[in-house]
This record gives structure tokens, sequence and C-alpha cells, in this order.
């Protein structure tokens, strides 16, 4: 039957296909008590969720028709029994009442005592029944909590669940699913912005998704207008095909914005640059016009490898990227090992307790000295091929620019007295991502050529927020006062120093968020090629001294919805 | 023999005592390549090491008298055979060499080819040789790194060794230790803040102590000249007795100032709090005249134990401060569990990956609704027995200040409606220690009542670096730029605004720093009983109009140096 679910389009694009829908897990639960207070709101909670629990069965049962109600019917009246047998009720309210056990341990400690019984039978059938136990169990603990179970090969299908953490975004692009649609989110939450930059479909807060919704169901989901449509009808679907053509013709628009300048109604030019880490990327970044590459990771060559990459090995991988790049210039970051990524190489400590706040970036290469010379060797050959800039991560002060400064000048002198041909001098920045860095910029801010904005790290320490912690929910966020004050800062002192500023993180291939950075007074983005030509066209419809006027306003924002007004003001979302 | 060994007086105090010696420690190494052109660096640091190692048995070989001659000193000759065996030393050379490895690896793997040698044999003499092989490599790695093993049941005795990581310091004082003596470090370290703190003697930068100094050396260390004296002389005891007495008159000397104001030498009144957690410190608060408690932890009502303490409970013990403080205000903090405290309720998330980064503070109480309107109804309760004032952690944006006023204000109408006396109102203050928060002041000053600055959180997001993590060595630390600009501003708008503002961290306890926080204008410190006399007498030593005077220069200096140095010229170091 058709139905229409509302909810709010937070990454473009059409999308039709099968819904796999990813009812949230049951935990492993640890043993908790409550204070005897917090009963009766515990007992509560529990009941809440039963309710839910059994509208959502009742809603799945008379969705049914077919062979499939016969095959399933049986089992989901089945569930509706143990759901509302007294047994099961009074148990769990006396472990909660008695025991002052939470909901969720109380959950398990009666699931375990039904399946003990059922165990005990000689049935097979019954013994079977476990199963069944444990989907309603599930169900319940589903209601209670948020989390997610996971759902595998998607491929071409439409995941639904309640929430999507970002790194699991990227996961299932690579699956290769054709649309996301949550109940709960955010169309300005991390994981959004992340389905905009992978070009993921993903409608939020379709706030009935888990119950409307059947595995299985074909789905009409629109990221634009964030309507999805469970098995539309023909006219929905001549709908679908008529959104999937504008989408073809606005790519194909789009497209001819690769030979344009990325400039504002106003006439001024900014610059936009890749980031760029494989062949492909360089390529694609050549080919729609960006300035060069701001951003080129390295650790790649690092990670998953028992042995270090030896110089020459570097060198090459540098100077590809250099040739690459025919003449524009390729910015090189060096090693940003910390333990939250993948690696092999020893190089990262495994045992420290906040890996974030620890031995990384440029702190790790100061220590291992050896190895960071080898990466400046490569680095200072490559410039023999083409233009190419030093970028340093996780600066805090201005000592760390002054040592990697001199072992710079040293490298550079040591590899021309070997007879190689390198550039004169090579340009030397520091990203600005640890909040020190971001403060104390005017004590370094002339130690260095020019600079990048990490925005990704410097949000998670500027708000103590660990970016891929979910518990954190909207915690983590670009739309903070902090950020907006602390980018205004540094993006003025280093105009007033001639320095060049970038800024290089999620946020600066969001085009949601372009207003706000030239407001500020940006005028380079470093973004992934994926969303370069958004960026361009959205640059290009606006007036750049409209936004710069705003900019007061939006340094005044006292919170997230005022930001969020901001935002809408300039007509952004 | 009697040696001086020089080194830098960290923290006051004399102690004489036995030496216990404690080496940099064999650790477990992970296999571990080397690229082929950092092998020479890699033979060079081996045999730099084995030197050493070579110079420091023959000084310990000089040293043996008597008996102890005899006794060790054959094992000695065996360890410098060892050391000079071409096999050893041709084998090593051969690992790094051809193998690529590490010198460390290199050093395992050879260890335990000799050791299978040694084990195959029928000699039991022989076989037990394999502890002198270890103790060898044990040496040589010792000089390769810095690390430390442990000792054990230091009560009573001087503790000998390179360095002293700040975890372990309170380890040692609890312990028994008389003082330390670090061949490394430095007075202004996280480790030296706490020895003040503590009153351990400290002696840092001694640099020859590991070579000097034997285990049951006795030792006579000034904490104050930073002078150590091996085996000292009749007149040395004379000086260190001298000193001891110098020691219980000074003491008596600031017993004095238990009574005394604490006022600056131009007349300016400095309020100092206490940070209390157990009746002593409340009592000790009380006896040394703090103008009130301003840093009641909470924490340890939650950890190390199963059930949560119910309101009951928490009510008796804030009460029970209250009345402790006979009408001085008590700063309640509300709960600021993270994974890095140890617990067991239940209520810390155990799988983040960076819970320094993770739910802590407020965001787990905004998360657990009803444990904190327990807590806040606690606090309201104790209200009704002297001035309370309430402390949030983890305070990052506007709308959690504002979620917890309205839950308070909800709260104090329920207590009141059950008849319960209670304040007509509780100041609400914010701990400042999100960069975020210091950063995004402004925008919320006015909805708080009062603010405290936690400097060790604080520090450690500012610089994106664990506190605890010794891989980190001087990236942690109070004298940066970024904490002297932020703290500036902080202070600057809540004055402006009229809200009482104190720093709490580790730095407000330790004199060293007080001439840095006065002239950045800050007018109240909450710091443990332990140190608040001699602050008070640092402060009635201060000119505070010509510290103030100096503020531009401080808040300019552009890095530690810059910051040590004016440390220096205001006469604090």
């Amino acid at each position: 039957m058709r139905q229409l679910l509302p909810g709010h389009g937070a990454s473009r694009g059409s999308a039709l296909g099968r819904a796999r829908v990813r009812l949230p897990h049951v935990l492993d639960v640890a043993e908790e008590r409550i204070p005897a207070d917090a009963v009766e709101d515990e007992l509560q909670r529990l009941h809440a969720a039963i309710d839910v629990v059994r509208d959502e069965m009742r809603v799945l049962r008379q969705r049914l028709h077919g062979a499939l109600a016969q095959e399933v019917g049986e089992f989901l009246d089945l569930h509706a029994l143990l759901l509302d047998d007294p047994e099961l009720l009074h148990g769990l309210d006396d472990l909660i009442r008695t025991g002052r056990y939470t909901a969720d341990y109380a959950l398990r400690l009666q699931r375990d005592r039904i399946a003990g019984v059922f165990k005990g039978m000689d049935d097979a059938y019954m013994r079977s029944r476990i199963e069944d136990i444990d989907q309603v169990i599930g169900r319940i603990h589903a209601a209670l909590h948020r989390r997610a179970t996971e759902v595998r090969g998607l491929a071409g299908d439409i995941l639904v669940t309640d929430n999507v953490a970002p790194a699991e975004l990227a996961q299932l692009q690579a699956q290769g699913v054709m649309a996301v649609v949550t109940a709960g989110g955010s169309a300005l939450s991390h994981t959004a912005i992340l389905a905009r930059s992978l070009h993921v479909p993903l409608v939020v807060g379709a706030v009935q998704a888990l119950m409307k919704v059947n595995d299985g169901d074909v789905l009409a989901v629109d990221g634009t207008s964030g309507l999805v449509v469970v098995e539309p009808n023909a006219e929905d679907l001549r709908g679908h095909r008529a959104r999937m053509r504008d989408q073809v013709r606005e790519r194909r628009q789009l497209n001819r914005l690769r030979r344009e300048p990325t400039r504002t109604l106003d006439g001024v030019d900014i610059k936009l640059w890749a980031n760029a880490e494989s062949r492909a990327d360089v390529a694609e970044a050549h080919a729609l016009g960006a300035a060069g590459v701001g951003l080129y990771r390295t650790e790649f060559l690092f990670l998953q490898r028992n042995e270090l990459p030896d110089e020459e090995e570097q060198f090459r991988a540098y100077r590809d990227v250099v040739l690459g790049m025919t003449g524009r210039t390729v910015t090189i970051r060096t090693l940003d090992l910390g333990a939250d990524k993948a690696d092999r190489s020893g190089l990262v400590l495994d045992d420290e307790p906040n890996p974030a706040l620890g031995l990384r970036g440029v702190r790790l290469s100061l220590a291992r000295d050896a190895l960071f010379r080898t990466q400046l060797r490569a680095i200072v050959r490559a410039s023999g091929y083409g233009p190419v800039r030093v970028l340093v991560p996780m600066i805090s002060c201005r000592e760390e620019i002054i040592a990697v400064r001199t072992m710079l000048r040293e490298v550079l002198a040591e590899v021309r007295k070997e007879g190689q041909e390198v550039a004169e001098t090579l340009p030397l920045g520091a990203m600005i991502e640890v909040p020190a860095a971001a403060i104390a910029l005017p004590t370094f801010v002339g130690a260095v050529d020019f600079l990048s904005v990490g925005t990704n790290d410097l949000i998670q320490y500027l708000l103590a927020a660990d970016r891929n912690n979910e518990a954190l929910g909207d915690v983590y966020t670009p739309l903070h006062p902090a950020l907006i004050r602390l980018l205004h800062g540094v993006i003025r002192i280093a105009h007033k120093r001639n320095k060049p500023i970038a800024v290089c993180g999620e946020m600066a291939g969001d085009s949601t968020f372009a207003p706000m950075l030239l407001a500020l007074g940006l005028s380079e983005f470093s973004l992934h090629p994926n969303t370069l030509l958004e960026l361009r066209r959205a640059i290009r419809g606006f007036d750049l001294a409209a936004l710069r006027a705003k900019a007061p306003a939006l340094v005044r924002a006292r919170d997230r919805n005022a930001i969020e007004g901001w935002l809408r003001s300039v007509g952004a979302t």
C-alpha cells in the first residue's frame, strides 16, 4: 500500500530501490542498579518501550498479505502473545521494583530465565522458540535505545534505520547503498555533511520510517525535498524519473562549470584547492580546474604494511602527484599518524588511553627524527618536478614549526649539495587544528608561509568531543559560536600578515557552510574533488560583499539556533 | 666516598635517607624495521648506548670497596666482558645492517639467541648466567631509552631515577618516599607542580645521578638549592640538620599566616578557596581560613561501588561539608565521571576510544536525567544548612548551562514545595575547561552566576595533549601562550560582567604560577589546603599593581622560553 513518509532532505539525489530495514539491536547489557527513587521512571520507560513494540507489530501484521501473511503472520502472532504474557511483564516489573535493576538488565535476566525453561523442553519446536523470545526482547531493547544492528550486502538497496554514524556512512557507500533514510538525525549533522560529500542521497527525521517501512518494500527517496514514498504508484514513479532526468541535467550543467572561474556574483575570485590521495583524485582535481592540491595526505604510504616506505618510494609517490598537476601547486602534508588510524608500522604507540590527545602528527615526526628527515628529503626531491608546499599537522606552538623549518632547511641544502635539482625554497605551512595553535597564532604566524585550518580535528578538540563517538550525538558540530569566533580571528590574522589561508576540513567541502566561511573572509577552500563543482556553483551564486556585511551577526550568534537562523537568512538551508 | 651532585631544586624541603636507584627498564619490544638510509644512524645510536653502559660500569667498579667489591665485583667484571664480547657486538651490528631491525629489536633477538645457548648447557651455574646477559642487555636498553622500571617499598628512602611521571608521584608519596632525585625533568613540569603540591622534596636535572648514585648510598637532598650530597660527611649532616630546623621554623611562620588575610603588598585582598574532598580537607580548609570550599568534587560518592548513592546519602555528605564550613560558602561540583576515572557504577561508557573526549561531566548528567535530578535535589536540600553554590563541569555551550539552570529551578521549587527549608536561590557556575567554553564565554556569561577555570583539563584540550601520556613529555604545559591569552580573555570578560571567577586547577595551587595569574587579573584561587599557606605567603609578597603593569609583556610572550623569562623577571623562579 502506498504511503508517504515525510522527512528532511539532507543530501540531494533521488533513489528508487528496495528498503533494507535495520532495527536497533540488543545490547550486551552489564548489571546495573538504580536508586529507589528512579524505580518508577524506569518502569515507565520499560512500558513505554513495550507499547511502542506492540504498535510496531500491529502495523507490521496489518501490512502482510498473500503468502507472506501466512508465513510470517504466525510468528508475529506468537510474538504479540509473548509481549502480552503476564508472566513476562510481571517478572520484568518485579526485577526492576525489587531487584532495582535497569530495564535493560531486567530484560536480559528475564530472557535468560525464559530461555532456560524452553531449553529444558523435549520438543525441538519449543526449543526453537528461544529465537522468538530473543526477537521480542530485542524489539523492546531497540525501543528502549536507539542503537543499530548491522545490515550487510546493501548494494542497490536503500537503508532505513534510526541513525547512521559518520564512520559508517563511508562504508555504506562503498557497499553500494543507493540512499539512506533515518528516523532521527539532522541535516546539519556530521553524518549529513559526509553524505553530501559522498553523494549519498539522505533523508533524515523521517520519524515514522521504522514503523512504516518493512524490509523489502519499494521506496522512492527524494533527498532534496525529504519525501519518501513507500510502494510508489505510477505517478510517483513518473515523478522519480523526472527527478532523475533533472539530476542528469544538473550534472551536465555542473560539468559546464569545469572551465569556469570560481567567482562570486560581485566578481571576487575564490581559490578552490583539492584534497587528494589517489591518482584518480589527482586526475579529477586537474580536470575540474582545482587551483592545485591543497592537502595531499601521506599516511596511506605508511598504513597497513609492516615495513616503512623508504625515501625512493615516497619520492616517487610525491613526484607523480606533482607531475599529475602539471605546474599547479601541490601541498604535501607530512605524516599524521595517530593511534586512531589503522597502523601496523609500529610507529604509533598502541597503548595511549586517549590516542586523539597523544603522540600524533608533528609530535611523532619530531620524536622520530630519522623517519621525518626521510620524508622531508622525498618531498624536497619531488619539488624538482613542480611547485610543492609542505604542510605540517598538529602544530601547537612556535617551537615546533621552527624545529621543522630548521630541518627542512638542512634537508634542502643537503639534497641540493648532492646535485639534485630542487626548488629554491619550499613554502612551509601549519595545520591549524589544535586549539592552542589557533589562539596563539600571532606568536608564530611570522614563522609560516601559509596556513590550513583542519576543522575536523579543530572542532573535536575545541568541544572536547570525539567526532566518532556516537554517544555524544550533537555535541560535535561545526555550528558552534566558539568555532566561528576562532575561525574569524584566525582568518583575520592570516590576511593581515599576508599569509594564504585555506580551510581543508569536511566543512570546506560542504556548500551548506560556504556562506559562513565566505562571510568570515575565507577565500581559499580545500576539498575533495567530489563536491568541488557544487561548491563552485554555490560560490558563484553569492554576493560576497553582502555576506561580508552579515559577518558581525554571525560572529555574535550565541548558540546553534542563532547560527542556523543566520544560515537560513542567507538562503543556505 | 662523598660526592656532590648538582641539580635544580624543584620542590622545597630537605631529606636524608638511603638511595633507591631505579634504572630504566627493558621494554617489551615489538618487531620493527628501519629504512636502509636509517641503518647508520641506528648503529651509531646502539654504540653510543653501549659506550654509556661501559662508562657506567667502570664508575660502579671503581666505587666498590671492601666485601662488596669481592661480592659484586666479579659480576661486574663478567658484565664488562660480555659487553666487549665481539660475538655479541657483531651479532647486533649484523641484525641492524642486514635485518634492518631497530637497535631495540636487535637487542631482544640477540638476547634470546644467547639465552638459548646458555639454557642448553648442563652446568647450572652457566645457566644462571642468563641473568647477567639480561642485566647487560637491560643496561644498554636503558641507555637507548629513558623509561623506568618499578621500585617497591620506598618508605623512608630517596628515589633516584631518570624521570618520574606525574601519575606516579602521588603513588610514591603514598608509599612514603622521602624525596625524589631525577636525572632529567624540569622545575616547571607537571611532575614538579605535583611534587610541590604534595610536599615531596624534588631535585630535577641531576644529570649524573644514575651514574654516581648506587642503591643504598646515603643521600642528603636539598629540594631548595637542588644540591644532592652522596655519602655526606659530618659537615654536610650539620648543614642538613640546619635546613631541617629552618623548615620547622618556616612551617611555624607559615602557620602564623592561618589567621592573616591574603593581601598583596599594595593592600589588595585575594580570595583563597579550598578544593576539598574528605572531611580532613574540609577541617583543614576551615582551620587555614579558606574563604570557603571552591571545589567540592562529588565523584568519590559514585566510584568503586556497584550501587549508585541515593538522594539521602548524597544529601548527608553535602550537608556535612556545609556544616563543616560554618557559614562559609561551599561550591559543589556536579558529577564529573569520565571513563578515565575508576568506575564500576555502569554510568560511564567503557568502550570510548578517547574517553577524555567522551560522554563526561554535564553531558553525562544531561543524558541521565533522573540521576542528575537526584544529585541536584541532594544539593538543594544541603543548601538549608549554609550557603551553597552549584558548579557544572564540562560546559561547552550556552544550551547546556540553560538546561541545567532550568532543572535546578524545577528541583528547587519541588523541594521547597515539600516543605523543606532551603536557600532562596543557589548560585550556578560553569567550569571553564572545554576550550569552546572559554572562547564562546561571551555567549553564555550572562547565564551563569560565577565561573571556575579548570586548568588541568583546559590545557589538555587546548594542546590536544593527554596530561597522563608520558610520551608527550613537555607538550602538556601551563607555560603556553594560548593558555595565557585564553585566561586573560576569560578573566577580563568575567570581571566586566561582575561574575566571580576562580582558577581551580593544579596551576592555582602552585605559588610558582601565582604571579602569572595575578598579573592576568585573577583575584580568586581554589586549591588543595596542602599549599594554601604557601600561596598566601607568596601573594603577600607581591605588589599587585606592579604585576598588573607587567601583564602586557606576559600576554605577548611568544613561546615557553619567553614565559619562563617573564616568571624570572618577577622573581618567581
